[in-house]
């Protein structure tokens, strides 16, 4: 089994996208290979109207699916911060989910404290341990930033492990 | 001045709209006729997925629009309700604003207070109040149903009376 995952951070400030390619031989359970394709974010400028942010966001993550073409996508469970931002972070996800069904993509959902346990054995870890595993299972030599980028490859990675 | 408005009532299950056109003599201020066009509401299937339900919204409501030709949305603010309901309703309105921003509509928010205040004289209205006054303005015998759609009418009125 070979598989595509696209992992998303949710924001309307900054999405927070990473790909990973995994492959799986199901004759033997521990043969898992998982690769590092590509991280990164999508932003909208904090100055520009409400509908134009979400306009950016729309069409540059078609875009991604376009160019990357995933099998499945990961995406963060809404956390809930201050009601505030939780509001312009739910107008941002509906806007994502809205893609993905466009796309008719598959995508799964996870809570922080999920991502935090399938990347480091425990719900608690601090961020720079999580960080620290995705760098560690994609054998990469430095943390990928920014954050945001970073938190979408721990959910696309939970979404493998689990998956 | 003549202007078509299109008032919305953001919600996922049940998206209200309502539709008024308003001439305005400029030269006499109290020269105004206002005209109820259309009103009803969108719906979606509570049993289906999250992603399918806001694309019916979308599509739903370009049609609309399409159909309608607003110069100007108006629409109701998020209200805090419980933190869950609030994160659907402000995934669907992120749908809704951004296929406003697709058709470069200019829109108007109002809270609910504000849509009483303008239309029965006090914030602390209640509902059938202000369902009483949106059938007085618009010179109809009855009062539009569902709620939703009256509530629809009645942001597009407020857009009216305060633009």
């Amino acid at each position: 089994m070979e598989k595509r995952i696209l992992g998303l951070d949710p924001g309307l400030a900054i999405l927070g996208f990473g790909v990973i390619n995994c492959k799986k031989n199901e004759a033997k359970i521990q043969d898992t290979t998982v690769q590092m394709v590509d991280f990164g974010v999508i932003s909208t400028p904090a100055n520009a109207e409400m509908g134009q942010r979400l306009c950016t966001l729309f069409d540059d993550l078609h875009t991604l699916m376009e160019e990357l073409q995933p099998d499945l996508v990961a995406i963060e469970k809404l956390f809930f911060y201050r009601m505030s931002s939780t509001i312009l972070v739910a107008q941002a996800r509906g806007v994502i989910m809205l893609a993905l069904a466009q796309r008719r993509l598959p995508y799964v959902e996870f809570t922080p404290a999920q991502i935090k346990l399938a990347l480091t054995g425990y719900g608690n870890a601090e961020k720079y341990e999580v960080q620290e595993a995705v760098a560690r299972e994609l054998n990469l030599e430095d943390i990928p930033k920014p954050d945001d980028a970073s938190d979408a490859l721990a959910v696309a990675l939970t979404a493998w492990f689990q998956v």
